[in-house]
């Protein structure tokens, strides 16, 4: 029955790692077919008439971008669209003002608006809040501020220079959202859900992996196995610059699949510090199976039973809850899984009182009962 | 008392702070002067006569290499550069290859290579390996070659259009490296080093606060400061990725100050591993805080006395090993840290005997040691 667990683990590991494989691949081609289209602009003579070679800058966005997530391609072209705006309506103002100074003060007001505007952006990125969300927009505003105004002194006609370098920019923009959103997208929204989903399961595996290894009842191949499940609450210890960069691009993605317009993306912050948590636990727990003042054999064995029965009950919580994400539904916690928590709850402290058992266990329940 | 700590405590906040605040401010100005000396490629007459409208390349080198921290900038030039370069060298063959073909061929065979060498460096850039240090390559390698090999159609010199924006691009990265290691360098190894030997101070913190709040000796006030001692380890658990970071660029960071040539930065990153499992372990402690079978009002007393000492002893072992790191001599550990641990470990050993104390502090002493 182990055995045929252990082989049902690995074909569900190849089988995720194929599907994340088939989606890099998708991406892949994604971006190839993305740069053709944008490349049509040189290779198609009418085409190349109209835009010259400011094409260039449609193949830059392009390449910049596109990202594998279509929540982050839509958040990085917009950044790009804001950057580029304001960078261009503010250095041809500067442009201007220079322009109408003239003689050799112009280059000094280009030359002191350059650092001026440049140094105060780079500061700006550097706001935690701002580095987040729109630090590709600074990093575009500096850019397109600095060409447009220096370009100002040499190109008599800035305005005509980056109305034309908008649009090429807009075109490459449009290739990317129609390409990331309408052709096998990938969403970032589904990565978010399905790794929570997948989350849930991990630590109670890692609990019943625990508890296996605790009570010796383990083979060596086993071991080697439960030491992946600690792996596995070390990941999600990580997983919260992951968790928050996914709910930026998942807020941006459109209403598609089962997620509706106003779905409650930041819930899943809770959640998931609420399982960093859990995780911190368990991993604790991970000092018992080395600690030299382990309890002795007969008390082990003493308590083995209640031990594995609570475990296992915790493990069917999370997997209930876990279940309860993946399919949407609402959790049966109201009719099976407090009153089953609250029942595990009664058995420690019947266990607790006469054992010198630590109390570990007693959190890990605290904990299962509040997430 | 009491109060004189945590004043002293905001105090040094502050400080730190302001320090970081006052590198923000160099940085934002560094970026300003690097921006301003570049523009002098559009602003001086015999400058722009030279590069003519390709200053632009140096421009937009400076305002996307340009990093917080001097290694940072470095690798990200040499990223740009090996991409440059790669791209350049591949679209200029690619370009030849369907000059020799010719007719309708030609733009058949541009299309095809765009989307063979877009796709297949779209999937590179995705494993993980290649993507920690050469995803900004990747991205340089595929802008690149598009647009060498589309110009190849339009512009007839493609070398000469090629060689030209190399050399705009070799002087942007000069400017940038110039400014950012020799005028206030910001290093990413005093970062990493300081970063370390604050978390020791961190954790022994944070062990303290936790006894003080266990024994209930602390006021509502210190109650929030140890509150901050949890989130102190929290943020230590998830330092793993900006570390890894940290330390690829600190490799790049040629001999300055106290670090050598061949210092060995890898072993901050097992050193980083100790204190998060060792971070884990504090903060699993939070848990018995809130359990409801928290040991009894007087066995609680009764192991006040000797639970105090052991943290005392493990908080100070943690601050010599911090200083230790910090005035970068050997640690006084045969002398004394070994000793006094062992000493620890007996006493617990003979407290855990009678009691029901968990075997939480066990373990904070066995990682104490190890680490």
């Amino acid at each position: 029955c182990c055995f045929a667990n252990i082989i049902n683990i690995i074909s569900f590991l190849r089988e995720k790692k194929n599907r994340h494989d088939i989606r890099k691949v998708i991406h892949s081609i994604k971006v190839g077919i993305a740069l053709v289209l944008v490349s049509l602009l040189y290779l198609l003579n009418p085409l190349y008439n109209q835009v010259g070679d400011n094409a260039m800058w449609a193949i830059m966005t392009v390449v910049v971008i596109f990202e594998f997530f279509a929540g982050a391609t839509l958040s990085k072209g917009l950044n790009r669209g804001i950057g580029t705006v304001l960078g261009g309506g503010l250095g041809c103002l500067a442009a201007a003002f220079a322009q109408a100074v003239g003689g050799i003060g112009r280059a000094i007001i280009v030359g002191i608006s350059v650092f001026i505007f440049g140094a105060s952006a780079t500061y700006t990125r550097q706001v935690p809040n701002i580095k987040k969300k729109y630090d590709y927009a600074a990093t575009i505003f500096i850019l397109t501020f600095n060409l447009v105004v220096v370009s100002g002194l040499r190109a008599e006609e800035v305005l005509v220079l980056a109305r034309s370098r908008l649009s090429t920019i807009v075109m490459g923009f449009a290739i990317c959202i129609f390409i990331s959103l309408l052709v096998f997208p990938i969403w970032a929204s589904d990565e978010l859900h399905d790794s929570f989903v997948s989350r849930f399961q991990d630590l109670a595996h890692s609990l019943e992996g625990f508890s296996k290894e605790y009570f010796a009842d383990v083979t060596e191949k086993e071991k080697k196995s439960s030491a992946n499940y600690f792996n596995s609450c070390k990941s999600i210890l990580q997983s919260k610059p992951k968790d928050e960069s996914l709910v930026l691009f998942a807020r941006w993605e459109p209403w598609h699949g089962k997620f509706g317009f106003s779905y409650p993306w930041r819930k899943y912050l809770q959640i998931g510090e609420e399982l960093r948590d859990l995780a911190t636990i368990i991993l604790s727990l991970k000092g018992c199976l080395k600690s030299p003042t382990q309890s002795s054999e007969a008390l082990g064995q003493s308590i083995k039973e209640p031990c594995e029965e609570i475990v296992s009950s915790l493990a069917w919580a999370l997997r209930e809850l876990g279940e309860s994400i993946k399919t949407m539904r609402n959790c049966r916690s109201e009719d099976a899984i407090v009153p089953k928590l609250k029942s595990v709850r009664l058995e420690l402290s019947l266990i607790m009182t006469p054992s010198i058992l630590g109390t570990n266990l007693e959190k890990a329940d605290g904990l299962g009962l509040a997430s």
